[in-house]
């Protein structure tokens, strides 16, 4: 039986330093109502959705610093970012979004959320594990920095997948299971998600640790650099027009063979153009299937919604057959994976 | 310092149930000496690649299943495979070969060599990991079997990466070592290499074992069906030409981002055409770079060298930058990747 879902990237232009949080929020509600229009049910935003990609900026001023991130835990009714999940209740639309997250603790993390529509409630929260970049700035004035290991903690609730409801017509909900129904268990149906934030997607890890828990379907934004010169022990010398065509062919090409070796969805969403005037981040949102091809993906370097109809039941040949990892993988022979963080402890080189 | 180095895939056309080994051997000969006039320094042969695919046959004839195994572990002075060992030391160029292995004590192996034609002597053996298919014939006579995990145990010699020696100038050689060399070892320099085969390319956990030894080379023969109707579970209906546009796909999709996500090069090299009068096997064999990208590809469906010169220092970039492991790896959260083998041992689905 078919198990059909709609799904969307939110792919956003720039967000400058001195773009007004009001503004950010009507463009996303604008897109909301645009993928609302196409029958969207799950919209996904990018990476730190809601402000410029502040990392790549040394902030000394403790108070702009502080202004970067959501202090309020409970953002479906925070004044910054109530409209938004107000809007997405009234239409019905699932949506995933990535911010700055400062706990009331103190602690701070690049985080993603999924907030169901149906139930009205965040059903996950996912912090990012793989911190790019640096925690110290390039001594180099000339390079770009790239310091989320500096703003962010690194995640600490691991890769959990989540069954988000409501979304495919025949799934037994909680309390609806009858005696005919024998053998079926509520929820079973519900699409199968996990979340993952920007370079998490270029590591096979974050994909595996989901693929292990059935994922059908992932999500991922991002703020990708095009051209960011670091001169920091790069070799080779490219033009900023290759440096930006070999960004998007990495993002999909991450995008679309982690899909296919975990026979799963993938939803991908950018914020791209020139932020704060002039740092160049890609575009290239898009939509891959479980056999790794690209269903949809953007057209423009702008606000835009990349829209696909899957069938969740397309995951199941790769599950079953190629991939079927219970009786094809060997942990025997992976122990390196989890023994040895990184080369230098024991390695050839 | 450039460590230059020059790679080939021997990509072999079909060989059949008929076809005599001699007449095999004189093709591989044939190869070598093409790769040789090329200046090739390492040369990949296939999975398998002194026989027809086997396993895609169930034999009940025990002495003919014997007589696509190789006994003699000795292959360089065997008399089936001597030639080829012989002409790789007068070309001095170091082979890598697949061949289906029984040991003295009877038990079989789909198997991998890397022979030095410097030292004469074998550096490394692989035995896959990732063996595909069924140990039991579909029931459905229109399907075509896939019976390795019949006819091989599982691999039990892990992914080993290795060093081969006297390929790169410049590389301090053992009982080199003099005073002035303080602080350089005898070796470092020489290529890091890991064989795979075959399906263990599309398992992202063979190229992480290698890669968490620094691998630089990793070689991967394989036999890979075009169009195989197996009649089982496939939901999707596909033509015999989409079939085998969709196998290169992949194919190519897993060598090129594992290669990125690892920094490594890759060589493939594909026993391709039609096999046994009917069995479409892919062509393909490809030469990929560290940042993913095809370097050479293979233009036809049966005998072809596929060459490249390469700089093995190219490698540099991805693992000090963005895949320094050391710095972004978080194995803490990569528990269920050897914790977990299958989904259904405690997964969503």
């Amino acid at each position: 039986m078919p198990r059909p879902l709609k799904l969307a990237a939110a792919q956003m232009g720039p967000i400058h330093q001195t773009s007004k949080r009001t503004d950010t929020i009507h463009r996303m509600l604008t897109l909301l109502q645009r993928a609302s229009s196409l029958g969207a049910q799950v919209v996904l935003f990018p990476e730190c959705a809601l402000t410029t990609f502040f990392p790549r900026h040394l902030i000394t001023d403790a108070s702009l610093l502080s202004s970067y991130y959501e202090h309020d835990d409970d953002l479906p009714n925070a004044p910054n970012t109530k409209l938004l999940f107000d809007e997405a209740k009234k239409l019905k639309i699932d949506i995933s979004l990535g911010y700055a997250e400062m706990t009331p603790g103190g602690k701070s993390y690049n985080t993603s959320l999924y907030f169901s529509a149906h139930t009205g409630t965040i059903l996950a929260k996912y912090r990012k594990i793989h911190l790019p970049g640096t925690s110290e700035p390039f001594s180099n004035p000339e390079a770009v920095n790239q310091l989320e290991k500096r703003y962010f903690h690194i995640g600490d609730l691991g890769f959990s997948a989540f069954r988000a409801p409501d979304l495919v017509p025949g799934v037994l909900k909680k309390g609806d299971v009858k005696e005919e129904d024998e053998g079926r268990t509520e929820g079973k149906g519900d699409p199968i998600m996990g979340m993952m934030i920007c370079n998490d997607r270029r590591w096979p890890e974050s994909w595996r640790c989901y693929g292990l828990q059935g994922v059908e379907v992932v999500l991922c934004g991002y703020n990708t650099a095009g051209y960011a010169p670091d001169l920091w022990g790069t070799r080779r010398v490219m033009t900023p027009g290759e440096a930006e065509e070999d960004a998007v062919f990495h993002h999909k090409l991450v995008m679309q063979s982690n899909s296919y070796m975990n026979s799963c969805f993938s939803i991908s969403a950018a914020k791209c153009g020139l932020e704060d005037g002039k740092y160049d981040l890609i575009a290239g949102s898009c939509i891959t299937s479980p056999e790794g091809h690209i269903l949809a993906e953007a057209k423009t370097r702008g606000d835009e919604i990349v829209f696909a109809e899957v069938d969740l039941e397309d995951c199941r040949q790769g599950k079953e057959k190629t991939f079927d990892f219970a009786r094809h993988r060997r942990v025997e022979a992976y122990g390196l994976i989890t023994e040895r963080t990184g080369v230098d402890e024991g390695g050839l080189l």
